[in-house]
């Protein structure tokens, strides 16, 4: 009998230990980099959370270029910050997945449904890595490393910096998340 | 030291029985009714697995109501499933969530993106329930409850049936899917 609760008194401490472990390891889904600091494409972002998607939204010139879709995806610890906080936190990885716009496919007759991926960009917030705490990188084709992080002065910045509803992003753009930012008092209202 | 054995021999058996509990469990984002068969509406939707989205998509006559987004989800185990075998699972639920086009607003200046909720559907298998092993639910404003299943006869099924490349399901329209049906031979080229 002894014996049996020595045994039993065990198991808290390997459920203890299991759990320790998990706290002190970053989350699956942080940014992963090469060695010459770019970023490598999270392998399974179609499955992180989705935030919205837009066709043809252009915040430049009108009318220049093919019209696409844009996919935004969130990681899912980031996604989970954010609804207690209204706040982005260190290890925030947001992916753009632009696709081409179809029509006329199958039995669709109008409108406009996805095709393939165009491009992929991403915006990544990491406090100690980047200068202004965030950086974007840039994937050519089916790259799955990235190009270098935009420059300080790339236009990515100077659009996000001061049009970005929270935090530089565009949560004015997502509108699950925009009743949370208010509540959170996190919602800057942009021109 | 052999009591030490003794004690670690308990560990597999532990997590084991841990698995055995799980694994007899219904997925926790299987379809959820009321006692009068109405599907409650997935509280975490938003948290599954995009499928696509698109804009102004219409099978029927061309020109008729507001232009709309939509966006379409499906239930992570089900999506897991899929990965493996290019086929739905029972207990698949797609959820259709249908949300105003809008335009030029913040610095967006051209194209559109999403606004409120206008509708939700969605898509249901369940094979020993339905005669015809999915069934379709439409949810009216905010409804958290589903309006009765449609009819056998509705649309939703005589369109569906004959048209959809995967067992009724539109995957003609879901980029990542379209590769994973053709290499599982589950993809019918459809009209």
């Amino acid at each position: 009998m002894q014996r049996h609760i020595r045994v039993l008194a065990w198991i808290p401490l390997v459920i203890g230990a299991i759990a320790l472990t998990a706290a002190n390891r970053p989350a699956p889904d942080s940014p992963q980099y090469t060695t010459d600091g770019r970023l490598q494409l999270p392998q399974n972002y179609r499955e992180w959370v989705f935030l919205s998607s837009g066709l043809g939204m252009t915040y430049g010139p009108i009318g220049t270029g093919h019209v696409m879709f844009d996919n935004v995806f969130v990681n899912p610890s980031a996604y989970r910050s954010f609804l207690d906080t209204g706040r982005w936190p260190d290890k925030t990885v947001l992916v753009l997945e632009a696709r081409g716009a179809e029509s006329k496919g199958s039995i669709n007759r109008d409108g406009h449904f996805q095709g393939e991926i165009m491009a992929i960009e991403t915006h990544v917030k990491d406090e100690k890595r980047f200068p202004r705490q965030w950086a974007f990188f840039g994937f050519r084709g089916t790259a799955t490393v990235s190009e270098p992080a935009a420059e300080p002065a790339a236009t990515c910045y100077t659009c996000h910096e001061p049009n970005g509803a929270v935090d530089t992003t565009f949560v004015q753009f997502y509108p699950t998340l925009i009743p949370i930012a208010r509540a959170k008092g996190t919602f800057k209202t942009t021109p």
